[in-house]
């Protein structure tokens, strides 16, 4: 069942007011079209999507770190090279992950076709692909696919909305989200899709992100940009080099709103990275809520570190303890798994300085339990949204990381994915 | 329910066969005693231990990496310094971290009692914990256990199966075992027990060995013979850094066999660290198989790598993958999860020369799928030990992890561990 989900979410990112949220995903802003429809892959449901730029665009991505690529990772981290890509063609359902040379010649393929029915260069495409492992791709029902996605393009909110719903494997909700805002003088716009729902370990429910924009901004910048906020959306919803064979998140800006091109690290690459932060920071949480058998979302806020990224790993490390998951599913006030979580994430600090809220009850001072209102705590951990919040007292650095709690659904998920 | 485990384990690490199971755990060596019974920190099952060795004995121990370490850690890694330790005083139920001040206190107060009521030096008593975090230690009640304890000490078997209850928590069965061999034209005898049984996360779910041996050993080769042991049995059922607040593994010698003293790295200390490994490995094999919630055991095995550390660390980054473990659970041979998890292991390899069989099925040859026998390969999931082979073709080197399957039950226990 999918259903577009509510816009209400905060971004994880930083925001700014200057940035707004309008209607749509990557086909909010000019010069986008998209399409989704289903070509065979799967079933019955949508998965084959198309993205187009009408012009040339600039193009970034991140790609997976796993020693494993896919075969349209190792195609696209080939085409993005040029910093010129405006397409991308996404199939869901099938990883072409550990298919050999075939699996090689069929990513190749989807370019190749891609390219031929948009009349734009092969190699101006970026391919992804998402679902099983080890499986041969049905290259031609995806080439036929192609074709009628080619014809089935829309600029509207709907072909935005088709190629979010064609991207999803085991999600249960769309994820989009599109902002609007001030670059150089100019109105631009960000929008963009993700899919992704095996937030236990998201390293093998693959990620996927395509985020598009209107503004002007060399490919150099982009790319700038986009690693930085992908450190703090994504990253934050990973732990440390735990990425599948597939993931990747790309970036498309085509120039159309007119903005005096952003060439560096000046106000107004600033001003764009914001709208880039709320963007990828809405879809990263948006991942998050959609959790395989999540029923919570898990905020963990580290404050206080003598780094960011002490900080960043602190919170990462919290975030991926099957415990910490476990004792927010019981709604259980078990911070002592949460003290012992950050002891463990290799950052130094006094075990003795730490403080832990569980929503904004106090639960342990200075490394050591307090008393504190167990029924206020239960009702904190019972809540859609669980804040954890773990002050070293070490100096004035913070983070975030978001994950969902450990359900017996997430195992009956995982215990039945292929059969 | 606490069951007598038959030891019918195949031990994990190296083994030999001038080294031969006997009855018994850590009482089977000659000098020792140990006793075990119920004083209040649970509600009714055995909760203390106390095991001494009659002579002054050689000491060593490895304690868990994690920055937030237990009170009683910190004294017993004050006490070991020396290399002459003689007793150990284990506490279940409390694991008397995050306890501030006072905890250390309490864990000097157990050290201070347990050498006054055994008429030996404090600082020759080694303290450990496992349980709850953050919960004050109920001291007198203890206080007054180990008085009792001290008068129950046991040199026969019955002594060390009361101790290897008492240091239990959430495990299903006991962990002991004992070997005797030669060493030096000597028989000498090696014997211990281990708790754990959380299996997901060894992290959290405290693992404490105690080993005992009358065989006559000097600290310095006694700490290295534990360290390398320790290496390939106990922290090849974890992960990388994931220790513990508690954590703890500790090794008494008392010399009472008369073998010639083990000081160098000569034939003896290799037919002692056998012997050790026979101990550690079957214990650590033991705690897998009491896994929380586990149905099976899983082993991987991880073949023709360059080097061990890189066989060692793909082993252990597959074996603790949540979708590997859920795979099995669900007798699933999604072989790609495996292989997706080999390849965030942080260690270079080449994927297309990469095999993967499950049991003896060959599912994945240089990287890509084979046909194979689905029912075949289901059968070898289904099997009370899954074992999982990977073979990198990179090298001559191997190693072997060992995990369990991840379950509902494993999200039973863990959502309600505190409450």
């Amino acid at each position: 069942m999918i259903s577009v989900e509510a816009a209400a979410i905060e971004p994880a990112g930083a925001t700014d007011s200057t940035w707004r949220e309008i209607p749509g995903g990557v086909t909010a802003p000019l010069g986008f079209r998209a399409a989704g429809l289903h070509c065979g892959i799967k079933r019955a449901r949508p998965d084959l999507a198309l993205i187009l730029s009408d012009v040339p665009a600039a193009c970034a991505a991140v790609f997976t770190t796993n020693r494993v690529k896919a075969a349209p990772v190792l195609v696209s981290m080939e085409h993005v090279r040029s910093g010129k890509c405006r397409a991308a063609v996404v199939a869901s359902g099938n990883a072409n992950a550990c298919t050999g040379p075939k699996g090689l010649e069929d990513a190749r393929t989807m370019a190749n076709v891609t390219g031929e029915v948009l009349g734009i260069p092969p190699d101006e495409v970026i391919v992804a692909s998402t679902g099983v492992i080890g499986v041969p791709m049905p290259i031609e029902k995806v080439c036929e696919g192609i074709r009628l996605a080619a014809g089935a393009l829309d600029p509207g909110p709907t072909g935005g909305a088709a190629a979010a719903e064609a991207i999803l494997t085991t999600d249960r909700t769309l994820k989009e989200v599109a902002v609007e805002g001030d670059v150089g003088g100019h109105r631009v716009r960000i929008g963009g899709i993700a899919k992704g729902s095996g937030m236990i370990h998201p390293n093998m429910a693959t990620m996927l992100a395509f985020v598009t924009t209107d503004a002007a901004i060399t490919p150099g910048m982009l790319r700038r940009a986009l690693a930085r906020s992908v450190e703090r959306s994504f990253n934050m919803i990973t732990i440390d080099g735990d990425t599948s064979t597939n993931d990747m998140a790309v970036a498309f800006a085509n120039g159309t709103a007119g903005n005096p091109t952003v060439a560096s690290e000046d106000a107004s690459f600033d001003a764009f990275s914001k709208g880039l932060d709320h963007v990828t920071g809405t879809l990263a949480r948006m991942i998050v809520q959609d959790g395989e058998g999540a029923t919570r979302i898990i905020k963990v806020e580290v404050r206080g570190g003598k780094t960011e990224w002490d900080a960043r790993r602190i919170a990462r490390t919290i975030a991926s303890s099957n415990l910490v998951k476990t004792a927010v599913f019981g709604a259980d006030p078990n911070w002592g798994r949460v003290l012992a979580a950050a002891g463990r994430a290799g950052v130094e600090f006094d075990a003795d300085l730490v403080d832990v809220f569980i929503g904004d009850v106090l639960v342990a001072r200075s490394g050591a339990a307090v008393e504190f209102d167990e029924g206020r705590a239960r009702d904190a951990m019972a809540r859609k949204e669980v804040l954890i919040v773990v002050d070293l007292h070490a100096g004035a650095e913070s983070a975030c990381a978001y994950t969902c709690d450990l359900t017996y659904e997430y195992v009956r998920i995982n215990a039945s994915y292929r059969s």
